[in-house]
C-alpha cells in the first residue's frame, strides 16, 4: 500500500516497508495515556471471557459424560474433545479480532513475553499486561465455580497437570512446541513485511491464530490438558487450589516462556534477516535505550 | 480509505474516520422508505431460517440417539452437541453475511437493544426489528412443529429453560456472559474507528460473529439450552408451549437485554473512549434530538 | 471500486456500481468460445469430485460403526453426521473457491437454474451446465462404487430417499427450504451491488456458500439424507440404481428448484429494489430480447 | 491492482495480469541467497511441526479409546476421526499461512513436484524443497515417538499403509484423487490471474488449501490413513520402520506425485489457456532454458 522508500543508514534503499522502531524497554508516557489503561481492561475482560467460556465447557462436558451422575443416558452426548478443542480456538479468534486494534489482542503472558523479546511491547506494559490477564483468569474461573460449584470442584476445575504416564520432560516438551506454533502463528500474522508486499492477499490474521490454539489442544489435551497459556494455567490453579495441578504448574510458565522465547528467536533472526543482518540491527537497537 | 480529517468542535483534528451521527430515537422520514420495509421482510425471513435449520437440528439429534426409537442402534449417530453448536454458529455467520447490507444482519433482539442503546438504530427501527424477528422464529420453530410434529413435541420443541440443578442466579448469569460475548464482537466487528484504521487487515465481519455464538452455545447448552437470542426463545416457547419453559421464560429477555446493555457500555465507554469524553458526546447527541 | 456513476434512463444517476445487462436467453456467441467449453469440463470435475469425496465419507462412516462387520469395535470411530455435513459443506467451499473464476462455481443444477431466473446465464449455458453436473455426479460415485463395491451397495451408495416416518410433504418443504437457504446465499454473495457498496468489507463469498450447505445438512439428514442439489441425487441414483431412491428421486429435483426459483425471486424482487420497480426493469429487459 | 497492458508477443494486448516467467531449470544464483536457505529451513521447521501435531492426535487418540487401557472409561473421549482430519487440515492452514512468504508454502513433496512441472520452481529448488520436508518430517514423528515411546509403538506410529480390505489399485486411486483435489486448490489459490482480475474479492489462499486436506482426510482415513503427502508417510515410516507401512510405501509417493501432475496438467492446459495456447507457450518457454 504505503510506496515510500526507506534508507535506514543507507544500506535496504528498496524496503516498501516500515519496521516500526523497537519499543523502549521503559515508555514513562505510555502510563499518562488513558489508551494503555484501556488496553489492560481490554485484556483482563478478554481472558476473563476466555477462561469463563473454555472452563465452563470443560466441566460442561465431563458433567454430561459422567456415568455416575443420575440422567446420564447418552455416553455420547457431551462435545468431546474436539468441542473443548474448539472452545479453546475459537474463543481466541473471537477475542483476538475483538481486542486486536485495543490492546494487541495478546491474551496471553506467553504471547506478551515474545513480543516483548522481539521489542514490539515495553516491558512495563509487558509486565502490566501479564498481570491483568492472570486477574482476568482468576476471575473467569472463579465465575465458573460460583455458577456450579459441586459440579466445578468434582470435575477438576479446569486446572492443567501431567496425566498419568507421562514424565515431565514430556509435558514440557509439550508445552514448549505447542507454545512455539502459537507464537509462531502470530509472528507471521502480525508481520509489518507481510502486510506491505502480499498487500492483494488480505490477511484475516486471528483466524490461524485460533487455529493454532485449535490445533494444539487437538494434540496435547492428552498429554497435559494443554496450557500454552501460563494466565489460563495460573487461574485456573488459584481457583481450583489442590495439590497436583499446584506441583505441576511450574511446567505451564516454564514451558510457554522457553517456547514464546523460541519463536520470536526463529522469526526475527531467521525468518525475517539474514543472522548477521538481524544480530547487527539487534545490538544496535539495544545500545539506542 | 478516507483520508479526511475531520474537526468535530476543534478538540480531534486527526481523527481518520467519521463517526456516523447518532441514530434519531424516532425518525418519521424512515417509515417512507422501501428500504425500512425490506429490513422487515429481511430480518423476519433470517430469523425463520435461523430457528427452522436450528431446531431441525436439535430435534433431528434427539431422534437419532433416543435409545426408545425403534431403530436406534448407533447411540453415536447424533451430530451431538457440538453439531448443535455448529448450526447455531454457522447459521448466524451465514445470516449475518446475507443480510449485513439489507438491515444490518441482527436476527436478535439482544443485538438490537445494544445497538439501540449505542444510538446505532432509532426507536421505532429497533421496536420493528424485535417485531419482526419474533414473528420469524415462531415462523420457523412453526415449519418445524408442522413437519415432524410428534418429534417435535417428543424431544422437548428446541424451548429453553433451566436444565436441572443449576439455580435462576446462574441460567441468568449465563445468559448476561453470554450474551455480552456476542454483543461485544458485534460492536467490535462494526466499529467505523476499526474499517478506517485498521483497512489494510481484511475484516469478514460476520464470522467471528458466528462463531461467538458457537462458543457460547459450547459453553451454555448444558445449563440453559443456551438462548442469548430472545426472538430464539420466544418462538420455540410460544409453539411448544409448555408451562416449564413459560415459568422461566423471563431469564432469556432479561438476562440477554443485560448483557447486550453491559457491551454497549463496554464498548461505547470504555473501548472507544475515555470516560468523560464519551459521556460527553452522549450528553450533546441526547439534547440535540 | 468503480467510480462510475451511470443513468440508466434518468431515474437512478447517483448508483455507484453497475447491473450487469441480463444475460440472454440463447447466445450463439458463446458456443464458440473457449471459455465456454472450459467452464463446462470445470463443472463436470467439480461435481465429480464433490460426489467422489461426499460418498466416500458416507461410505466409510457406515463400515466404520458397522456392528455386523468384524473388527469394529468402536462404535464412535467414525466421523459421524457431522463430519459427513462437513464433507458436503467443506467440499462446496473448496469447489466454489477453485472454479468461481473459470466457470461461476455453480456445482449444482438448482444454483444454476436459480442463475438462469434471475437472468444471469443464458438458456444454453444453463441446460449444458446442467448436463455436465449431471455427468460429473455419475462418474464421480461411480469411482466410489469402482473402489469398493460391496461397501459401497452394502451402505447405501450415498442415495437420496425419504427416511422411515416422514411423509413426502415433509421432505419436499425440507429440499425447498433447504435448496432456498443455499440459494439465498449465492446470491448474496454475488451481489455485484454488495461489492461495490460494501467494498472496505472484504466478501471472501465462498465460505458463507460452503457453511451454507453445511447447516442444510446437519438439519436435514436425518429426513432426506438432504439433496439440495439434483445432480448429486441423480447420480446416485444412476449408479445406486434401487428402487427407492428413484421412486423418491421426483422430490430432489422438484424441491431444489422450487427453493431456487424462491430466493431468487426473494432476492431479486424483495431485497434488491422496491417491487414496482424491479418488475418494470424486469418486463423491460425481457422484452429487449 | 496492476493497470499496465502487457503484449507478449503481440497476442495478447489486454491481459491485465502478469504470468511470471517460468522457472528456470537450474538457478544457480539463487544458491548464493540467503532467502533461498531461508525458505529451505522454514520448509523443514513447517513439516516438522505438521507431523509433530498430527501424529500427536493420532496416536493421543488412539490411546483414549483403547478399551484394554486402565481408566479408559469412555470410549467417545477421543477427538475421532473427524477431529484427525481437523488436525490435518488445521495444520495446513496454519502453516501454509505461516510460510507463504517465506518459502512459498509447500510442506509437502507433491505440492512441490506440481509446482515445479508448472514451471514455478527451478529443479534444484525442488529437490532442496523436498529433503527438507522429509528431514523435517523424520523429526517431527521422531519427537513424537521421544514424548512417548509405548504408545506410539502400540497403537500405529502414524504410519501409512492399506488397511484390510481395500486393494493397491483403491489405495493407489484414492491418493490419486485426494492429491489431484489438494493440488487443484493450491493452484487455484495462486493464479495470477485470479489475483489481478478478481482483485475485488479477497482471496484468503491457505484457508481453502488446508480445507481441501481436511475433507480429503474425512473420505480417505478408512482406506490409506491418508497420505497426499509423501513427507508425511516417509517420516512416519522411517520412525515406525515396520514391514507393512514400508510394503505399502511406494503408494504414497507413486500416487500423490501422479494426483499432482494431474492437477498442474489440467490448470495449466484447461483451465488457464486453450490447449492449443497453453501448448504453444510451453514449448516456447521450455526452449528458452
Amino acid at each position: 500500500m504505503t510506496k515510500e522508500v526507506v534508507g535506514e543508514g543507507g544500506s535496504f534503499t528498496a524496503k516498501d516497508y516500515h519496521d516500526p522502531p523497537p519499543a523502549p524497554l521503559i515508555d514513562a508516557a505510555e502510563l499518562g495515556q488513558w489508551s494503555f489503561y484501556r488496553a489492560l481492561i481490554a485484556e483482563f475482560i478478554a481472558t476473563l471471557l476466555f477462561l469463563y467460556i473454555t472452563v465452563l465447557t470443560v466441566i460442561g462436558y465431563k458433567s454430561q459424560v459422567d456415568p455416575n451422575k443420575p440422567g446420564v443416558v447418552d455416553p455420547c452426548a457431551g462435545v468431546g474433545i474436539l468441542g473443548i478443542a474448539w472452545a479453546f480456538g475459537g474463543m481466541i479468534f473471537v477475542l483476538v479480532y475483538c481486542t486486536a486494534g485495543i490492546s494487541g489482542g495478546h491474551i496471553n503472558p506467553a504471547v506478551t513475553f515474545g513480543l516483548f523479546l522481539a521489542r514490539k511491547v515495553s516491558l512495563i506494559r509487558a509486565v502490566m499486561y501479564m498481570v491483568a490477564q492472570c486477574l482476568g483468569a482468576i476471575c473467569g474461573v472463579g465465575l465458573v465455580k460460583a455458577f456450579q460449584k459441586s459440579y466445578y470442584t468434582r470435575y477438576g476445575g479446569g486446572a492443567n497437570s501431567l496425566n498419568d504416564g507421562y514424565s515431565t520432560g514430556t509435558g514440557l516438551g509439550a508445552e514448549i512446541i505447542g507454545t512455539f506454533v502459537l507464537v509462531y502463528t502470530v509472528f507471521s500474522a502480525t508481520d509489518p513485511k507481510r502486510n506491505a508486499r502480499d498487500s492483494h492477499i488480505p490477511v484475516l490474521a486471528p483466524l490461524p491464530i485460533g487455529f493454532a490454539v485449535f490445533m494444539v489442544h487437538l494434540a496435547t489435551i492428552p498429554i497435559t490438558g494443554t496450557g500454552i497459556n501460563p494466565a489460563r494455567s495460573f487461574g485456573a490453579a488459584v481457583i481450583f487450589n489442590e495439590e497436583k495441578p499446584w506441583d505441576d504448574h511450574w511446567i505451564f510458565w516454564v514451558g510457554p516462556f522457553i517456547g514464546a522465547a523460541l519463536a520470536a528467536f526463529f522469526h526475527q533472526f531467521i525468518l525475517r534477516a539474514g543472522a548477521v543482518k538481524a544480530l547487527g540491527s539487534f545490538r544496535s537497537s539495544a545500545s539506542a535505550v
